[in-house]
């Protein structure tokens, strides 16, 4: 018999068969599947796993038809991630993150950066990594002729690890601001250096990056220090936003899966139950319908912001403050329902699937550790804050890099 | 300065423009408004307001262009009805449960039988009422020549009181099944008692209508006994269940919107909370966005299920068992949505509204009583039952009057 | 067969022996009960009420021994008090409250006008008010010879309408401080004005009362202003919130009481059940779990704050800040859950009973609309904010007139 | 500064004192903290730990004085349990079951076994082993002159691997009933086989043990096939829950005070907070609030269960079934509070402490790993269902080797 998976049908094969083959994801996807339980246990570097992406040429998605990409929209990038974090989601972050550093390029990069950087990142197979976070300032830049050094480290630096690219920013001590640019990872004076350590999320490749006396030229600076950024730029923090939120609810979405398949093939009733199979206990039934009211409109709305995010992405310059505002409450929207759905499905498939399904040998708790180290990535109280605060005077979020 | 409204303007406005004018469905939501606290007070027969609705022009919202209606989907009803269960929920149940019995008419009625009672709902310009409980068979059906004699009681009519037309269900012993029929309320031996006594939802004229041998003429019956339902047939408890859903779900709205009004205007900040107003308490933010989070994927998949009952009534008599199956599941996982949403917004509120609000004044309880009274129609645990079942199975809910 | 009922066998019957005989507080109950849902409809002041309680003897039953009283703990008065809450929570706070004055009296008076206001409450038969709301500053304290004169009003006087006797604060401009004090109903100048109108509560009598140049004679001030209250002194709070406390926690008892006598006697099973009586479904029973464990911890939590109470009162004027603090966490703790409990129970016990349970008839409505009125007294946000400042610090709440 | 820390004050210190020293206890838990996030990460046999425990005397800690024990009721078992628990939780297993197996003893066994078994403990320092799991009857019974023989296998026999003496259960094919007895685990035949694998209480040392033609004495069975348990024997299932709810309840203390801590000493405060140190933030110090009224109200439950467990145990041979059942229900209770606490104190722990807490070097996860993997051990629905099932109707949860 064939079980209808009510998500996939909805959300994932058309959608996703405009842009990227659906045939192309499945398999990248049975692909890091095959060892994603395994790797997770070991950690590391995941070379292999990288190359496998980069192989299926999911790399050029978003990637505008014009500089030799897919073309794809933001909607489709995050529905391939999502794909491929109920399987792994530290590869899936990786490969998010790869795309929102281009998203990174198209929104602060003039046409002649993007031209390039994004040209040769389909012609080269660029594997870009993240080393931007702006509340880390202890990478400054110091101006110099033709261009900035750097000096300084950036911890939590995501994909760093084996990437090709980086996108940075450092701290500008005389304007109290920061500039933005691109460095390649392999740079003289550039050192990765792996010390992720966190129990879950564990491939993420996101190490400390230290610069030492680097230097950044004229052309790669994407955002000179002292330049106040349009709503255009800002936007780069909701891609930031809904690509963690499509995580924790590809998270959710694997659990869920993994947990329903075990309960049909795989749990035994319980005694006190006094029915035939697991799937038949009517505490069972009601416990998955909780469940899934947790994924269900969690990736309603995460789909709906993505649509949203997508619209004003091709406003560009003439994006309004409000609008991007409307963009931001939508992915906080979805981010608050997708940290909560993959937090509790994670956790609560337990109770569904039983004693048995703990051993190791099945890796289930990986769920809850992926989605738990990575919804720590800034505190939803203040996401909830920002939406309250919204929907009670009108006022949008700052823009921040987490908001 | 204005206050954006998200669920207003995402959910409403544009959407209803398309068929129900915007203007007209406001000006019968303010003239409901208007009374509408103290007629919850009194309770009884909204004989003035029905005719509001009446002249409205919005009964005939869901008929066919072809038989002189408006020809607006089930999703513009949806709307349209949302909005006014905002300000008074009873009378917008009157309201939805008349386009349901129209429902009924289009779903087992045969087109002659739809091109005559859907032409004189228009001309004559009817309000119909719901009789059809099958569940409660105290009404029995006699075959006689040229139709049925029906002897019996119905309780719990939706409507009946005042209404110009009843969909009926009756038992018929020799079959053990149902028959579906049409009587007019001011018919022979038909008497409507207003005998609905519950705490909320009081004008909803749900009174027990008695019928001492009373005639349907076979051109009047829109089911015979024996006759087994199609899918199509089958859709009137999705209509129904999602009638049940808007409703809960625009008494969220209501009650959301006025503790907004109320903290943003009347609501003294807490002395410790050590802020000026109200709405610059973070808890108090915060719990606006918890309650946002509630109404906001309610709404979601509200929308998205009355899409779908849109697309499955188009299909007519080529649906399929799992289409209607799967409309079945979207309506269900929108109504169990709505229902708690709809029951912890109009119970939380009063958090963040403070001991001053529950003056008798202001009406704030009504938003409570009408949706936990109404929330009652059939229980949430074997909704939740059908949803778990079928993610876990794939088995869909049968249907039933229920679901 | 007679039902165990739990709650009542632990925490009440053996424990009320001691001091108030366990008949007489259930003949008053017995008595209260058989008109609450009546006149919890009309509102209104309940004078034969108050008089039954009066006659029950149990408005002495704090007052020590040595003044003519019967010696009960706080324990006992707030064991008394969650009965009578069960079926009539209104004239359960007339009589809390009454006991809060008195309390009052015993903190701040001087051994003399203990002896004095005790004894003549024991001989006289008074019922205290209380207008002591020290938020509100609009009633005003001008020193004059042999006294102060009172000038302005008072809002929310619990217990105001038909008492003899009312504790009440000034505000004293000179010293920017309270003075407390204690003013017979019926002095000269005194004029009480019924003008509470919530949805709930309704009985509570809390009017406005207007004070217009009214003498407090000096040895009626029990704190004069300028005096810096004692840890003994600031118990007062705590005293009032532990009557909330068990007024929320015996609405929910009885609303507890009433739906399992409901569901066992009177609620059909629902159809899909496949069972022959209510109370044999499996999501009924679950149902009944979880409201019940709102309801135990919460009783057990306000036994144990009750307990530390009396051990608080019999240290007096030994009592240290710490010692005041550990009684301020218990009672925040105690009053959280009850809180939640009452709340919960009330809303979702016609989850267990049913639609038919909502008729007028049953008055089922009111516990929720008496629980959500007085759960509103003070924000529960702000008793969480001390109770987690606590645990995380150490640090204790401000004693103020709710913490 | 030194903190308040309320759990221990008002749960552990005074009354452990009572039996095991204060002083003992603390040693212990200091020693088993130093190693217990390496060991987690190893897993594995704890030889070293075990015998810190044997070394402590703790393992005589309920034997009756008369036997050379120090006569420690189970209340004070579950308090020495609980504080193991909070710092290693697979341990705090361990010497749980040890006790367990003891009072398997003494509620089975004749007073001559008791005393030969229960002295041999206190003489040999022998550490108990449990393989008694009756839902598993592989493992078959055969009557031979002088006892039987044992053919067959046990699994998840907690304690099995590094235990002197084993408690077992066999089937008995003839009389279709178990036999109840104890093996020394190093008779000859028997196999220990250290296959526990699961993500969390990994040293609980669970192996299966496998029986080959073992033959059990007369004189070692403590119930023979086809006796009727006594109510009293039944009790052995309650005291087994109870060290379940004690574990649960450890490890959620456990890690709420290793968030605590975290948040004084470690944790920054968010930007957005504006606030100069982590626990200043409002919705911090809501969520510690949060977190501890799901621990006190457990622990508060757990202390009154297992005083009532203890007024049980003493009733002995004239235990009534009523009695039995009201310990069933106030275990199950706890138990369920517990279970919950457990759970989301651990998995929430993280929204308080950020994402720098997730290094692997905090092992902060095992809390967690331990209590998702724990609470598995027999679903939590069913024991809602026996809870709700008593309060709705009276009846007693049916005596199994759950409940």
């Amino acid at each position: 018999m064939s079980l209808v998976i009510p998500l996939h049908r909805h959300h994932l094969s058309e959608e996703i068969a405009a842009t990227a083959s659906h045939e192309v994801v499945e398999t990248l996807a049975q692909q890091l599947a095959a060892t994603a339980v395994e790797r997770d246990r070991a950690g590391g570097h995941a070379a292999r796993e990288r190359d496998l992406i980069r192989q299926s040429g999911l790399l050029t998605l978003t990637i505008p038809v014009a500089h030799g990409g897919q073309g794809g929209d933001w909607s489709s990038m995050y529905r391939v991630m999502r794909r491929l974090a109920e399987v792994d989601s530290a590869l899936a972050h990786l490969f998010g993150f790869h795309h929102l550093q281009l998203a990174g390029v198209r929104l602060y990069g003039t046409p002649e950066q993007q031209a390039s950087l994004l040209r040769d990142t389909v012609v080269q197979g660029w594997f870009w990594g993240n080393a931007l976070n702006p509340l880390d300032r202890r990478l400054r830049a110091t101006a110099v002729d033709g261009g900035y050094l750097l000096q300084g480290v950036k911890s939590f630096a995501s994909g760093s690890v084996g990437s090709d690219q980086l996108t940075i920013s450092a701290w500008h001590e005389p304007t109290q601001s920061l500039l933005i640019g691109v460095v390649p990872t392999h740079r003289e004076g550039v050192r990765v250096q792996a010390d992720w350590d966190a129990f879950g999320q564990k491939q993420t490749d996101s190490g400390s990056v230290t610069f030492d006396d680097v230097l950044i030229a004229d052309h790669e600076v994407l955002q000179a220090p002292g330049t106040p950024p349009s709503p255009k730029a800002t936007l780069r923090s909701q891609v930031a936003q809904l690509v963690l939120a499509n995580l924790y609810l590809g998270i959710g979405l694997g659990a869920f899966n993994e947990a329903r398949r075990y309960s049909r093939e795989e749990a035994r009733p319980w005694f006190a139950a006094q029915v035939d199979r697991a799937v038949d206990d009517p505490f069972v039934q009601r416990r998955y319908a909780d469940l899934w009211l947790l994924l269900r409109p969690a990736a309603a709305l995460a789909d709906s912001a993505g649509a949203l995010l997508d619209q004003a992405f091709r406003r560009g310059d003439a994006l309004s403050d409000a609008e991007r505002g409307e963009v931001a409450i939508a992915v906080a929207e979805a981010k608050v329902l997708a940290h909560r759905a993959g937090l509790e499905v994670s956790s609560q498939l337990f109770e569904l699937t039983g004693a048995r399904s703990t051993s190791a040998r099945h890796g289930f708790d990986r769920f809850w550790r992926n989605v738990r180290v990575h919804t720590l990535h800034d505190p939803v109280d203040y996401k909830l804050r920002d939406i309250g605060r919204h929907v009670l005077t009108g006022a949008w979020p700052e823009p921040t890099a987490y908001s």
